[in-house]
């Protein structure tokens, strides 16, 4: 089994937790350096790590924090606050509860990571037996590894599998991350920009669109990167199945109980110091989308300690 | 009436032709000289000019090149093979009739620019009549200083409109282009990427799209830049009313004989020479897509000699 860096970019060594800095891909593989909770809640505010990564991190960090005694409760609220469309909550509560319940902390954190990454291997799998030979998969943004892992058992089933990945502006995951990790783990990858999705649909060149999840709500709503909902209104149209592999669900009964975080516009109108568009315009960046159960053929679920 | 530059982009001052440099704006308001019919099409290859200002430089030329006694034949080859979703055949197919007619060269041309530029005016008027107070509306890429004007026309109407614009991905003419347009214009403009477009539907923040059209099918099917035919399966899902601005028809039958022009990838994997995406990942960068008539719930047609 090969694992993309980003399956697990998170690292605990000693007293330091070691972050994969997503925003210096695919130029740099680089890790940024933890200490404390604090710089932990900032690594996740600056975007450097997402998804999966950040689970691990705050995890990682309670693990740090535990150790030196720190008042937990004030962790798990940073960590509540850091952004608003994930769903720590349900970490953070578990985390407090079993620290009430006098549970070996570090092993019970040690365990449950251990456990999500076993899942999540197993999660890949699953959506690989959902792929029929000569599939070409639409993905959107990046699933943190499960993409090339998926490969990896399609090629093992003996599928030839190839990809399209959005770009997905503005951080351009699709292109800096997915495009990247899919090439390293030798599969055929084809970028287009998010605008192309439609056409390309129309021409038959994609017959399964794949995207993963932020948050999972009770009733089969998702948000993920904003570009998400679209990409499932257009595989409606063109009849093409839309699969998504989830976290597990949160205490969200709706998409409509889920906040959407609206991140700086300075964020979409610079790229690495370029400006793109003119002095004085605003932009509007809602960095997720909600997309609703209806438009989903299949989830794809982690169901963790169930 | 106050007009972009956008609106007509290119002029003629004694043996030069000038062309907005539209790949410099918004930065740099600058224009390039053409002195020739082959300045002219490595101007339109290169993207400096696009849409109308395509239309006027093309006209121009032949005006240069007949005092100089060129063969237009050959000038009308060059041109038509320039980009192939444009439909300049029509064009060169009238100044070659003109020629063999006999006619004033000279005074058809102007003539026939003149004509277009009062035309499109009246085009914009019409579109503000489809506008109703409070209106927000979604464009994407350019359509060369008809959105302005449009809004213009709104103002005297006394209807209060704004404007999302899309930043259309690879050349961001949404961002460089319109949305500077407009904010010159004095119209209120959010900028958004490509993939927000579904989202902002869904929570109702724009209630009618208008885009332009790069060639226009006898049957109503458009060309026009790549991510319209997905705002077009978006604006059905969402119920939102979707107009386009169209050029004069072609010959084509339907969409399926417009050909797509395949740009290369390297236009979407750089940006100002910045690379967005890994070395060796390849891309695929359609420059237009065909919208079928069937999504488009009314064309605004600009007919010239009818």
């Amino acid at each position: 089994m090969k694992f993309s860096p980003l399956f697990w970019p998170v690292q605990l060594k000693g007293r330091n937790i070691y972050i994969l800095d997503e925003t210096a891909l695919p130029g740099k593989v680089t890790y940024l350096k933890a200490r404390n909770y604090q710089e932990a809640c900032r690594a996740i505010k600056d975007m450097k790590t997402r998804a999966v990564g950040q689970v691990i991190l705050v995890m990682y960090a309670f693990l740090l924090e535990a150790r030196k005694k720190t008042d937990l409760k004030k962790v798990a609220e940073a960590m509540n606050s850091t952004r608003p469309t994930l769903s720590f909550k349900m970490l953070t509560d578990m985390v407090l509860n079993w620290a009430r319940q006098g549970v070996n902390l570090e092993k019970s954190i040690l365990g449950l990571l251990e456990m999500l990454k076993t899942k999540r291997v197993q999660q890949a799998e699953e959506a690989s037996k959902l792929i029929t030979d000569k599939d070409v998969i639409l993905t959107h943004c990046n699933v943190s590894g499960l993409m090339p892992l998926m490969g990896d058992f399609c090629r093992k089933q003996n599928k030839h599998i190839s990809f399209f990945v959005t770009e997905t502006r503005p951080y351009l995951q699709g292109a800096r991350l997915t495009a990247w990790e899919l090439k390293q783990g030798g599969l055929q990858v084809t970028l287009i920009t998010d605008s192309m999705a439609a056409y390309v649909m129309s021409l038959g060149k994609v017959n399964k669109v794949i995207v993963g999840a932020d948050h999972l709500a009770q009733n089969g709503d998702i948000a993920n990167k904003v570009g998400t909902y679209q990409l499932a209104v257009l595989a409606r149209h063109f009849r093409i199945p839309f699969f998504v592999l989830c976290p597990p669900a949160s205490h969200a009964k709706s998409g409509r109980d889920i906040k959407i975080e609206i991140r700086p516009d300075k964020e979409m109108l610079e790229y690495q110091g370029v400006r793109l568009a003119p002095k004085g315009v605003k932009g509007y960046y809602p960095a997720f989308d909600i997309t609703p159960n209806g438009l989903i053929t299949k989830h794809i679920y982690l169901n963790i300690g169930r």
